[in-house]
């Protein structure tokens, strides 16, 4: 089985670690790639971010397409261009924010979100209600350490989000914490360990629900929403994308 | 005052009947601009469409912004990139699902969208519950006509979305109808007459929203989320769309 | 256009203000009618001062409605009468909880309430909920001072009230503040200044709203819940409210 | 014990067919009053007669706390003045389609409720929502009587009502049905042997809730919303609702 | 008319305190039954300990039958085994949080519920959103006091129970307060007198609301859900459990 | 890994067809481990047979524990149990009903379940909105095909399931089928190809889902609702029950 990872921002570093954590948990049977767009922004930390990471994330789902991947994964906590990506991609496509939600809601009753910077909140609250989780997110939090930094030790970011996650568990009750960022996938087991509590990063649970999809043979429904879109044309800078018959 | 309505697809004569229909309610001291991107799909009816409508969307934002504009108007039923355009825009921008569901919810208890076609009624719906009115929309219905078919009278659309509006007045009791598609802007009139019922237009619906708040001095609130999107490098076919301070 | 603004209670100094205030955000071509019933309580602070406000607010739609005003806006935060007062007028009605409501939900994503006294939150957190914004208001404060003392001097409502704001703003991450009473108009620009985030005030809101539904040639459906009310007796204090066909 | 059953309208024969059905369910030490006010509409039909017959029902909640009684039934439909009535009564008060809507949720999954005029079923959703529950109530249909009408035979009330409540059991899977008007009260059991499921009248609910309440001593919290209303000017032709302290 | 009211526990002294609590507000013709199962645990604290409360419960259920019981209260917070019994019993039955939580919503706008230990706050929030109260339950605390060292003096339950009554009527402007264990029922009185505010016990609020149901001639609908088990083999253990036609 | 899959009714050939469906997905270094209880019902249609399958299910968990299982499937549709099992089990524990629901928010908008006996419809809706999901299940249909007849041919239960399957995508604009019953885990990828739409089996989804968990190194939080059940007295034919420290 192929699954492609795809880290929607254009930084390679940050996609080499969320390729290596998927790779973690990753079956024997099943390879691992690991990609970048080459165009947009080198991290996402806005809507206007965010908006501007989809045409280069639906680009490596149709490159995906061309190398015969079985599934996707959107490595971005806002989980950008998600139903888009369903429509475009043959095999499962899960994002990292929805499949760390879903787990959560699998090992207790209530979970908080530990996100990256203060403005992100709102996008985690939308999706938390999006995916029918609203009774079980009991708080949103921000650890206000750009998405670029997470990984610098000097910025001390793995026990500022250790600290949130103990008040968050001690004020909300929360019985697991969602790790807000692809940027914290290979923070999450230091922290879990710290935490006394599940702390789920998305990278390796979505990992996990595309092969699980994969096994048991399920894809996005073509009914109708989600069915390929139809061809049209394209022009200027995007005109690339024009799909054909 | 001056307001420019963005018709996120690139069909130049789709934005001329929208700027026409704009420019028909906005009042004495309003101009009106009507533009589109000049790179994207030339209509929008799956959400790989609507993302791909963002970039060029956002292009014309940051243009009404250099042009001095005060509000803005997404004139796509789908609302794209709505929260992107609030963070880069210094005046009030509103949608016209938006627009159309809030009118809606002030003339009656009940109302029905009839949009273009089918696979588009996921998103319609997405945006009932996003907006707070899923109590309020007592169905969702497309008349399955290609968004650029609608003027074509060869299709019959009008009398197509006649029948759809007076099929959920009776088995839906919906109070009003909201107009799925920009692109049934100039049939408003028409169909509300047959219908007897209000029918919503969100193109002028949001005109008149987006001329409201300039007036009351309101625009999107700069707290946190809203902010203006952080400078970052931005690369490949986008690094026009790159920001700095 | 004619607007007829209403202040359901008996204080007419409270009514100049609030005809003052619609006045300073109609459009040129729009005259405000300002009037209050000349029965019922002189203010409204609980469910009895507001459902016997409701007699006299509706007196004053129909007078309105011989002298032919185009809309309604009903000037008290708890929104009294307004079903009633669709059935009964011609033209589009808003009450000003639901315009501040509204208005917010366009320029943020989280808004608080900061109403009068604390007995009036029950009715501000039911009205959030009437209008499906409930996961959008993220708290309802009160300044615990009786609506016709804000405008004394002696009462420092305008700092009580910036404090209030201030708090919510940074304890629930409010995007914006609607001013709950209508005793608050004449105090939102100060108090928006003070605070940097939008403070809305219902009754300029409820005035543009109105002009641009009736511009918009949209008014209550009259389908079937808000047709006007069968004939029938009434009889005791209340026979003049009998209608005839 | 004491309780008095309240019909809003000024329809004294509707007024003793309720105070015949609370009696015939009151507990042997319960007193029954049926009363109704002597200014307001004759039967209740929309939300103008809802409106404008509260003035009348708080005029016998004052008057029933001059007579010592322990609590209060509102016999209307619509539950009009039940917040109200609740801040002026030192007892308990219910409304009848709480009660029934309650009593319904104890006896099944799910409801239907069948009432008088279409033009009331919104009401009757509004009150569903509010009350918590829209996931138990699975339709609301309108006989399409008027109220006065009801037990009048030549109008074959019993059997249209019989015929909805079949089709909603079999259509809805409905395990209960709630009748949704006062002038039902008497067809109740009639219509219950007929339709085999639990039909449930809200005259003699509500009858037993409060008696329930009354013996366990709770009456409605003083906390503060519900707390007796501040005395202040009334004016005019309400002036006599003028508390003082 | 007999109502049995179980307490799914097999402590005996608890359910001689619980049906004590029921006599104390009984009709005059109504007969009470405590009872509790001879098979089970001694409390219930985790949802290991209600679900194995169950059996013993059903066989109280069935016990009553061949007794002739008219209804029957579940006397434990959890509401265990509540459907089960439905199908079973002919009578009504109703569970105490349940009982409690509606009592509430009559008698104000909020509640909070004060139960024993913090691992059951869990359960208690899965009942307030099953019956439908979200929106009126304001918080869920816990004394952190054993089931069965509530009645003990040491532990000082009454003053601890008080506290948090005090503490959540004040943060979080609860209108009442709904005791979440059975073995609280005889500290509501003591308890209320000193809070302020409406302290409900579900015990005799169950009590009052099976008896109110047995008057009114209503018992769970027999439409399909809640019809009689169908026989079928039971082995083991259990065998007993076995039904025939 | 271990994964025992358990069936809580007590009939063998159902186990076994589970065990197969299980082994069928299970990843290479899987061993699955099908079980029954020997005490209980011989198949679950009833919250009466759910609620007396639950404690032969935790005698499975406590023999899967001494067994050294890593986590548990509870391969019955009303996921019975759950909650204890999960105190009781130190590795993930899934529900299929749980797992069915989650993968089909993951292939699209939409779903329908397709259950067993009508009488069961009420516990699917009650499990749809506990995990979140009821804005994306749009039907709940039953085959009326008795647990134990599902794979008898004569039953024709195939071909009933899936004319009910075309049905829910054409009327409910389904975009997937979640299976409603563990006996129907072998006619999923026949009915799968019939329907043309995803149709999920929730034993093998369960399957793949404790799988994921366990790879994953996720388990049940203990940090309060979940942490193993105090020990105490368990006494008759329940005393086998008690735990000890």
């Amino acid at each position: 089985m192929h699954i492609t990872v795809i880290n929607p921002n254009t930084t390679r570093a940050m996609t080499d670690m969320i390729g290596s954590c998927a790779r973690g948990v990753a079956g024997p049977g099943t390879r691992i790639s690991a990609v970048n767009p080459t165009m947009g922004p080198a991290s996402i930390e806005s809507h206007y971010d965010e908006a501007l990471s989809v045409p280069g994330l639906l680009h490596e789902i149709a490159e995906g397409e061309r190398a015969g991947s079985d599934g996707y994964v959107i490595a971005c906590f806002g989980d950008p261009g998600l139903d888009a990506a369903r429509e475009l991609a043959g095999g499962p496509v899960v994002g990292i924010a929805e499949a760390a939600m879903h787990a959560a809601t699998l090992v207790g009753r209530s979970f908080s979100v530990v996100t990256s910077l203060s403005r992100t909140v709102g996008r985690a609250q939308d999706l938390v209600r999006h995916y029918g989780f609203a009774d079980r997110c009991v708080g949103v939090y921000a650890c206000d350490i750009p998405v670029l930094a997470l990984d610098d030790p000097s910025t001390g970011a793995a026990q500022v989000i250790i600290d949130l996650c103990r008040q968050t568990v001690e004020r909300d009750k929360a019985d697991s914490i969602v790790l807000g960022c692809a940027g914290m996938a290979d923070l999450c087991s230091y922290i879990s360990a710290e935490v006394g509590v599940p702390v789920i990063d998305g990278v390796s649970a979505a990992t996990k629900l595309v092969e699980s999809l994969v096994t048991l043979g399920y894809s996005t429904s073509r009914r109708d929403e989600f069915a390929r879109p139809l061809p049209k044309a394209y022009v200027g800078g995007l005109s690339a994308f024009e799909l054909v018959d």
